[in-house]
């Protein structure tokens, strides 16, 4: 076999960080019984799979069955008018997606230069500023605190001149800190994307996975042209799916177009298809999933977080989120160490991800939090998580 | 609303062309009962629909629907070990991609930077081109012969100096011209590769479409260093699925992984994991698939050949292809317009693709050709397409 020896990479993939810490499988448990705790995962009971299948085979019945056919760049019309009605905006502001990442990795590849500089969450969903290597790793961190994103804070940077090109924020149930901004700080934050010249990448995938009243508006990001509204069935439907949405603004539209038909040409017929089917053909399925989902998870978070109060004796400060997939305590005592924690937590076969790794830049206190994930998991196994928790605390301690 | 003055797209959307010609809607025939015989689309008739549609009750019945959660980036191990039995590699060469169109826009962004000069068919699939402009427009066309690239010429090229980062061919059943390189063809271009330092992209849709003997060996493909194998279930199971695959060098495994990661994931674990079930559950699936489609394909090329030998009394010199999805038959007359020939078509309701839309740079006859489709037309409606290209003759005539 030939040394390609001569051969390179490009410079874009060149330039990609070595991922760490976040996403390491390597920082998984060996034991086969470990309790996982790590990524946002729905619960399978609560996807409409009767349903889903039941769709498939309607499709497939379909004469010439389109489903299997090629289709448009901007997904199919029945898909992106059932979102367009539910987003309050016309379909052709509609984009359908691989899922929410590769919604924000599109709108990263269609405004960001190398070089430019992004304002982002301080602490962020990890997985951005890994997309966001696709054109720059130029960022300005921003504080998030109980809700959401620090306005204040940001604003202060703007009047300073500084002059991101794009702001990335999770407003509703933010990951990893659960706070929700305020229905003023987000018309703040699209008045000063307006004032300021900058995009604002509002990704918000668990806004309908809220536990008590609904989330606040998000009637500001789809009214301004200053913002790329990022969603996905991901956490509702199914993330094997990988189907999402952009609501774009009317001039970004034939640019995320023409980015995306150079890329992959369109999100798979069959599945835009089985979707759009499964949500029209019974009006009342998307919501009933989501009361159900919203019960199931509403229950897990108190059901963990009771557990933890109880196992761990007062040693985490456990906030219970208005919504969501995370419960974000924080370690009490600063004698205890995170690193060896999260450790002994391995050990004793519970899994999580570490405060640690969601900073953006200093100035936070995630690294004294856990990130816990309580969609996917059993009640049983979540008693038994905070109760393996508790004995890592105990051997700290 | 905000006018959104102040905000720009990246360079890199900025840069793109304005699709002309090949896929612009525009020339399509306004009447409904227009003939198309534009795109590669695979006959839904042959597709294993029934086979899918079962594959996917089993996939949804299984405990904990793995085929609606995550998975990973490469791919599920299922489907990337059948593939890679099939391609003779091992599993880890196997990238699953959304299509062989994302295997291309992959590799290119894995491999070329801005201004890199790439070596293309001429003519060529002119999508490709489209999709290169994600890292360069910078290309140095190839002539494409009867026995599909001219590796001579190539050659010539190479001992002049230039110096190619990556070459771009369809070796089977080329894309448009219905050539395909001989063994000992592919064998030297993968020596050239190695010797003067590129990359071959080797996109191979119509690989399982032969007519006749099988197509020539693709080992020397997958034995290379220097060559990234693109193919895709598009023109087998269907464009609908989005679904392809890339047998990738050991060097660029990991980068080629990274770059994925980084913009959608991985492809819909739910289409992966149908195909995978439909093509294990039952050995002789796909075979027995790709024999039915040989056998309409064949079938429906001779009945366009035959007509349009008919209805054109000799003004198309034609050649049988010896498999693929496509005609490519040559006007014999310089006295008709082949512009003119496609308008006149059109508005007697058949529509095709004008050969001007695939040169790549001067030099070739490409213009005097028409491309056909025939993959999905009814044998009547082949007829009678060709029967309107008879009229469009006589108006020009």
């Amino acid at each position: 076999m030939t040394v390609a020896s001569a051969l390179h990479t490009s410079e874009l993939v060149g330039r990609f960080s070595k991922p760490q810490g976040f996403g390491d499988a390597t920082l998984r448990s060996p034991r086969t019984d470990s309790i996982e705790l790590l990524g946002g995962i729905p619960d399978p009971e609560v996807l409409p799979v009767a349903e889903l299948t039941a769709a498939t085979e309607r499709v497939l019945l379909r004469s010439g069955v389109p489903a299997l056919q090629y289709s448009r760049t901007e997904g199919i019309t029945e898909l992106r008018e059932w979102i367009a009605a539910r987003e309050g905006v016309s379909a052709d502001r509609i984009i359908v997606t691989n899922g929410g990442f590769h919604g924000l990795s599109l709108a990263i590849q269609a405004l960001i230069n190398p070089g430019d500089l992004v304002a982002v969450d301080n602490p962020i969903f990890p997985l951005f500023l890994r997309g966001l290597e696709l054109a720059t790793t130029n960022i300005l961190p921003v504080p998030v605190g109980a809700a959401g994103l620090d306005v204040d804070a940001l604003e202060g940077q703007l009047r300073a001149g500084v002059r991101p090109k794009a702001l990335y924020t999770v407003p509703d149930f933010h990951n990893p800190t659960q706070g929700s901004l305020s229905r003023p700080d987000r018309q703040r934050l699209v008045e000063l994307a307006a004032q300021y010249g900058f995009v604002l990448l509002a990704d918000n995938p668990y806004r309908e996975l809220y536990f008590g009243t609904e989330s606040a508006s998000y009637r500001e990001f789809n009214d301004s042209e200053n913002v790329i509204h990022i969603n996905t069935f991901t956490k509702t439907l199914g993330p094997g799916l990988r189907l999402g949405w952009l609501v774009v603004p009317n001039w970004l539209r034939s640019d995320i177009s023409a980015l995306r038909s150079r890329q992959d040409s369109h999100s798979s017929t069959l599945i835009q298809s089985i979707v759009a089917e499964a949500l029209t053909h019974e009006e009342t399925l998307f919501d009933a999933t989501l009361d159900k989902a919203r019960a199931t998870y509403r229950n897990r978070a108190q059901v963990l977080a009771t557990a933890l109060e109880t196992e761990t004796q007062g040693a985490l400060d456990i906030e219970l989120p208005n919504g969501g997939l995370f419960l974000w305590p924080k370690i009490v005592s600063d004698r205890i160490d995170p690193q060896k924690l999260s450790e002994s937590a391995r050990s004793h076969g519970v899994d999580y991800q570490q405060g640690a790794f969601f900073p953006s830049g200093p100035g936070t206190e995630a690294a004294r939090h856990l990130r816990l994930s309580f969609g996917h998991v059993s009640e049983e196994n979540l008693k038994e998580g905070a109760r393996r928790i508790g004995l890592a605390f105990k051997d700290q301690g």
